[in-house]
């Protein structure tokens, strides 16, 4: 008996997180974090599809508009027919003749289809009763290729080439995989750094983190270079001279700013700089590269899409790719870039935080490290300790790692008190606000 | 007393061109020409601002909800303060801390930018009751500069360098703004050339098109090389070997397929191949142009702001540049756009037709003669000859040209009872197709 999509609701919920400054950097000073949430209803009693796509307040309601724009493709069809033929779900939302023009594979739309892309992951993760790493993991390698939409990526990674790195790290796996369930995967800390906070509040976040396990801490720069200074010397005193310690400008700078200040920060010893320029300019983050070499150059939490990444690779933009789980174009995008970066030898860390992003992502690296990378090196998942609460199957973190997710499905599924209390604008937590 | 801009209203417009097969290309076979049509009403008694985002149907009430979003920002302002600092109006647009998540500066978000945008400067073009390419030649170019971002391209192009390209072509102002009232700006023609014509269509139409002077023709290509080849053999018979002939692929191919398809296509000298690969890809781009060299590669309309244009004028990928009036975030990025396309020595081609399109780009092609290009080398604009008929001022074509529009204002307005009639769901057109 078939599994069908039966119905396809979007809801508008915020967290009221700016009224704490959490999450506030240069660029985004004051985001309320945020989720269009899509629920994909079932056939089956009790089974339901959930994806969202990240926001950080005003124009949630854009992405919700896209998502019912993008649900009648979905709606109707069965869980084991989109299943059988991935690849073809994922072009059905990305190529819609006439949708295209809005996007195409990028911005609002391109985030409603990752939404709706993950919620077609975790119904089919769920149905088979696995945790979604599992699932890809199980795929037979032709299975995770077929699920890849090559389309203007095959002058870097043909699906041959991406087949051949699955095969070859075959061997290991099942090695790799009873690693991850018994360690886990390894973290980095950017709660300590928001540009928000006081230095009372840098100095106790570190040294909480340090207790935790945490060797890769994340300061936020890019406004003020005294302040940037100082700030770096903190952390810099409080985490000592081995530790990791990245600097995040969220596109603050133009491509010789980037240069300049970055220098000034560079007796503070940066493992990398992360968004250095607008994350469109695959060329001005290769010339930063090359100028701040061995300094290295982070992107990725806005890079709309495979053939951004693809570029950043080409160019020898990039030293850390930063896939972000909700604005590639879902699961099968995702897929895309890992196989790059493997070919390319570029680690891929994870942007996280926000509403979930830290439960998709644990997912993905997982799958990373026991499928295609089959390495641990110069590699760590972002973490951030927000929001986890509003969650069904909420990340697990021990000793800096996050622990291998045991529920089947893709750890999205958000409590239905939260997305009650947090309905914007009519949910209590923005009444009482008004 | 100034002109406060007291309510902005937006409106899904759509024509159901796909019934007829217009605009028909190998990845759009059904496009519906659309718009998000804006309208800032002001204080003043009888004076409206009216911009649009182009869309080809199913989509654009997420357009729609994206200019709502944005609304507030220009609720309540004065026009005149806005005019009087036209950079700071395009970042609060653009830079709006929480909005800018969902773009930035990219798809949907952006659109709704363009069509707000564009409406602002129709306004201020009203209220000088000027034309708008009269009002830019008039503007100082200390203003023009001033009403550029240029935020993210300094690397490539100088508030002073801008300058300094606006004031070398003062001294042949006059002339050229006179040139272009006497004999307006040459075209060329779309309107033979869709895919879904058949070859009878085709010749016909390119004859109508000689007839009307019209020296450069364009064609669809890209679903299949044998098709292709016919077609460009019909139309090449028809407008003989000293005529232009462009092809068109709207994105069909991977960068390899590119190179194999238009070798193939070659023998029919075409004068330039337009969107060989995805918009985004600028590296892609430059790969082709090195390849099918002395074929030009032409690339814009789906461009989605100036740092893409930025790099593929650095990488050499390009050698006609065709800006859209509304995926670029309206006239203030089209200037950043002209000023960079005039130092890297690359003429501009605007994509026009769609909706609007071609009332839009005749204000910017002429302001890019008269002030900062200097030069009809190698340079025309499009021209489809659809859908004119629902506007307030409509292009006027004579001997395959566009003549310089007089009326005040962008000319952008639409007339009420085409806005009535084609309001979707709700107009008498999509009504009686229900």
């Amino acid at each position: 008996m078939a599994t069908t999509i039966t119905d396809i609701v979007a809801r508008d919920i915020r967290f009221p997180t700016s009224r704490a400054h959490i999450g506030s950097d240069a660029t985004h000073p004051d985001p309320d974090y945020s989720a269009a949430y899509v629920t994909l209803r079932t056939s089956t009693d009790g089974l339901e599809g959930n994806g969202l796509a990240f926001t950080i307040g005003r124009g949630t309601e854009v992405c919700v508009a896209a998502i019912r724009a993008l649900a009648p493709i979905l709606r109707g069809k069965t869980v084991e027919g989109l299943a059988a033929d991935l690849r073809g779900m994922w072009r059905s939302l990305t190529n819609d003749t006439q949708l295209r023009w809005i996007g195409p594979e990028k911005g609002v739309l391109h985030l409603a289809t990752a939404a709706l892309v993950n919620a077609v992951w975790d119904l089919y993760a769920k149905l088979e009763g696995k945790p979604l790493w599992k699932l890809l993991v199980d795929l037979p390698p032709e299975q995770v290729v077929a699920a890849i939409d090559f389309r203007y990526i095959t002058d870097a990674l043909t699906p041959e080439e991406a087949l051949e790195i699955l095969r070859r790290n075959a061997p290991g796996k099942a090695a790799r995989e009873a690693e991850m369930r018994r360690e886990g995967y390894p973290a980095y800390s950017t709660s300590a750094g928001w540009l928000g906070y006081s230095d009372e509040q840098l100095r106790r976040l570190c040294r909480e983190g340090l207790a935790e396990g945490m060797s890769h801490f994340k300061i936020k720069v890019g406004v003020d270079v005294a302040d940037d200074r100082r700030r770096a010397a903190i952390i810099r005193e409080e985490i000592g001279p081995q530790r990791k310690l990245m600097m995040d400008a969220n596109q603050r700078w133009d491509v010789e700013e980037a240069i300049r200040h970055m220098r000034q920060l560079a007796e503070f010893d940066p493992w990398w700089i992360e968004e250095p320029t607008s994350p469109d300019d695959v060329l001005g983050h290769a010339a930063i590269a090359r100028a701040l070499d061995p300094i290295g150059v982070a992107t990725g939490e806005h890079c709309q899409n495979r053939v951004i990444f693809k570029q950043l690779m080409q160019a020898g933009a990039i030293r850390f790719c930063q896939i972000d789980s909700c604005r590639l174009g879902g699961v099968n995008e995702i897929l895309a870039v890992l196989l790059m970066a493997a070919k390319f030898g570029i680690p891929v860390c994870p942007h996280a935080g926000g509403v979930g992003l830290c439960e998709h992502v644990q997912h993905l690296a997982m799958f990373d490290y026991i499928c295609v990378s089959a390495s641990l090196e110069n590699r760590l998942v972002e973490y951030v300790d927000h929001l986890h609460e509003h969650f069904v199957d909420p990340v697990r973190m021990r000793g800096g790692r996050y622990q291998a997710p045991e529920q089947p499905g893709y750890s999205i599924t958000m409590r239905q008190e939260s997305l009650d209390e947090y309905e914007f604008p009519q949910g209590p937590a923005w009444k009482e606000q008004a």
